[in-house]
């Protein structure tokens, strides 16, 4: 029933009203934290057919079994059937956590993800990579499902603190480096200031869509999108329970981006040039967070938990040149302390 | 790497020796209860590569999210990487949770079932239903994949009580009055102890391979296989509470289907003599279970949460004749109220 799995649109109230939700579902609810709650809410609210409201708590420390659980009641106790609908309005907790509720109720109900995020729209809405974070790792229960749809409608982005939207122009600094050098050469023109939203939206969810076809469960090619994450999700993990030095996912990963670059200098010998190209660029968006050497040891220790790990070996996506990452490239404890110390000397 | 996805042998350790899982995964555990450990580890456990042990309570009670964690929290603390196996060692509790943990962790590693019960054997092995209960309702919480080999050796029939194995024969007998009534006619020929099982497994599992194939989700044509199970269900949730009468799920669905005849000789013309073969066969093989007049209520309210439901009415498979069911047959609640009372009066 719906025209695309993407819709990108710049009114997505016409777009909800076409789409008649109430002719196809006999239930719908709509999931949201405190924030799309009060923020974006209001926005489509009127042009949704009736629904039930489910509230969680936003953040990435409520993305767990026990949310997961209240979600699950709450469909049960509404007593919704397996033509029901779920909607999730939000950022990337919400879309991954919601649609891995309803991914898992009565073994799958339809649900629509609508971000709300920079983050989640550049990101989280393609690929359906679902889950919620188990024991301090993160993503680490979920399924690879795609949503029924994705609608973006940048507007959301106003509701937005500016930090939230620079967390995620992480991403989008990613997927340029990764796989166009030519949309890395528009970035760099412009600081985060001056970027155009939606263009950047369509750049990077079309970028994305076009890596995930050729591998939807990440054997291969799509684990070029792993760049910055390896250690990037080490750091995230790591400040998760640190109130004070708590991180952003974005900025996590710009960290890790700047890390895994040295790492591919010294592994795939990524030209000079470009290390420093990549650094300064990052740097100037995101500063520079403060790594203590006594905490290096768990960081790597975490690096070691991640998912795309074999045989404890720890699996990088690095670059050998901008805009052409490679994968499964295998890297030694030792080394990643040594890209982390390097990061804390810039 | 395996040759068939379900794989039905007199000789699973010949079996096991030639697979070679060591060479194709960098971890394997095996998931057992209290039972499959004491009884049917020891059959195969020198014809597997190194293995770690996870082992959990058996029984329905325990087929839980807690249980979940502790299983996930196990593949964590043993550093399971994404290639790793788990092979799920027993009954239905087992392969469906086990499938559903295995299924969600890191996003899915893959699973083998080794069902060790007759009623998993013929049932639970295909058709990639996987999950757990929640709230008290069965398998409210899963999802639909197919474990990676399902390898069915009838020799584990003998490590069970009587009460199991004539449990599993209820799907048997479902498996003939909805798809096959040669099948029927021969099973009725002998009662409950004269049976050849490894006949028996081979045909019920290609019977509902060949349903299963044409509708995985059960969007349409596999609802047959729920003949019985709108009632049983019901019925084995609403004593699952109750210590002294609790029933497995098989005696619960031998009920279910007699209650469900009722239904198909008032919906669909069953013939009365068909009500009556059934009726008579599937009560000498079960006895007859007493439901107190005043407990009908709740197990009526309780076919409501069905899965299958939409819009509040309740989803019937009934049986047009003896080898043909028909699905999404909604039925009021007084004519299941009726049903039940018809059963009372046997």
């Amino acid at each position: 029933m719906f025209p695309e799995e993407v819709i990108i649109t710049q009114n997505i109230n016409t777009l909800l009203r076409d789409l008649s939700l109430e002719t196809n579902y006999s239930n719908i609810a709509v999931l949201v934290d405190e924030n799309t709650s009060q923020y974006c809410l209001p926005i489509i609210e009127k042009n949704l057919p009736d629904f039930q409201l489910i509230k969680i708590n936003s953040g990435e420390e409520n993305k767990t079994l026990d949310t997961c659980s209240f979600i699950w009641h709450e469909l049960t106790r509404l007593k919704f059937d397996r033509k029901s609908l779920l909607i999730n309005l939000g950022g990337g907790v919400i879309g991954d956590m919601g649609g891995f509720c309803a991914s898992t109720y009565k073994r799958g109900i339809d649900f629509v993800n609508i971000p709300t995020t920079l983050l989640a729209q550049v990101d989280a809405s393609v690929g359906g990579k679902l889950g919620i974070d188990f024991e301090g790792f993160k993503n680490h229960i979920g399924v690879f499902r795609k949503p029924d749809c994705v609608i973006i409608d940048s507007c959301f982005l106003n509701t937005l603190p500016e930090r939230e939207i620079r967390s995620g122009f992480a991403e989008v600094i990613k997927h340029s480096l990764i796989a166009d050098e030519s949309y890395w050469e528009k970035l760099i023109q412009k600081d985060f200031y001056h970027q155009e939203w939606f263009d950047i939206i369509q750049h990077s969810v079309a970028l994305k869509k076009n890596v995930v076809k050729k591998d939807p469960t990440e054997k291969n090619i799509r684990k070029i999108l792993n760049f910055g994450h390896t250690i990037g999700h080490a750091i995230e993990t790591y400040y998760l329970n640190k109130k004070e030095n708590r991180l952003l996912h974005g900025e996590a990963i710009a960290i890790g981006m700047i890390c895994e670059t040295y790492l591919s200098s010294t592994i795939l010998d990524l030209p000079e040039s470009s290390v420093k190209e990549i650094e300064d660029y990052i740097i100037a968006q995101y500063g520079k967070s403060s790594i203590e050497k006594d905490e290096i040891k768990e960081i790597v220790e975490l690096c070691s938990q991640d998912k795309k790990n074999e045989n404890e070996l720890i699996n990088f996506s690095l670059l050998e040149n901008i805009g052409n990452a490679v994968f499964n490239k295998f890297v030694e404890q030792d080394l990643i302390t040594k890209a982390i110390l390097k990061y804390r000397e810039i």
